[in-house]
């Protein structure tokens, strides 16, 4: 019986960026951590915007939370700090037993209000973790499918 | 024998916005066009963002660009005018067959370097179009996976 464990931030170091190499959104910024760390420009176990869970010793699932200041809100009314929610990501095999449901539960617990781009018709997950769209500004959305979730006293900031 | 057609600038109407459903990447963007075409906000047949390739009289691959202003560039250097494309995407059972890269010859036609979001390791399809990564930059990146375009004479903007 393999224990489910609690959502970690996930250091930077060379096991955490191998197990990276799983998730499909592996990209120029894992590269770029694992360069940083090669050339001592980062140090091992340094700080990470992604957070993560495990079953047993394997990542399975992982998001990334970037805090956005309080100027650059948008979304929010009353403006306010909140995080950008992204690379939210459960391994394939591990789909559909609540890993992805823990890591936007924890994203919840930080109290701030969350802002995520639901993409390929992901709308439906999205909805069951609690997140509402939306108004469509064509301006501040180019494209994007924002999708947000609003802490108690927090509501949706009117385009202007 | 069906023709290949030439790429098109798709035009917002009733017709276009079903055709958009059959494709993942369809979110509040699209719905918002829908209403807005439903409440008389905007005209049938308006401008879109939206590029598209038919296969006989279906639309079977789009693409979107959006214009970004010079004093927004943080990509290119000179400093210039560039396009945002987004939600290339071709329709499962046209794959392979040279959609994908007859929409993207097209955006390069327009004269404008071009920066993406190379999402899901499709790294080595932007590589094959011609396109490159940039240099992983952390404040202005925050996670996406930067590939451009650059016309002669262009080239990467080094972050500040």
């Amino acid at each position: 019986m393999v224990d489910i464990q609690e959502v970690k931030r996930l250091r930077i170091n060379f096991k955490t960026l191998e197990e990276f190499e799983n998730f499909r959104e592996y990209g120029l910024q894992e590269l770029s951590m694992k360069e940083d760390l090669q050339g001592n420009i980062i140090d091992n176990d340094s700080e990470s915007p992604f957070y993560g869970v495990y079953y047993g010793d394997k990542l399975v699932g992982r998001m990334s939370l970037y805090k956005v200041d309080a100027k650059y809100d948008r979304y929010f009314e009353p403006p306010q700090e909140y995080f950008e929610l992204w690379k939210l990501e459960v391994l394939e095999p591990y789909k559909g037993r609540g890993f992805g449901k823990q890591l936007v539960d924890y994203a919840k617990s930080l109290g701030l209000p969350l802002k995520t781009n639901a993409r390929q018709r992901s709308d439906t997950f999205w909805e069951r973790m609690g997140f509402e769209p939306l108004t469509y500004d064509t301006d501040r959305d180019r494209g994007e499918n924002p999708y947000v979730w609003f802490p108690q006293g927090v509501k949706e900031q009117k385009p202007e």
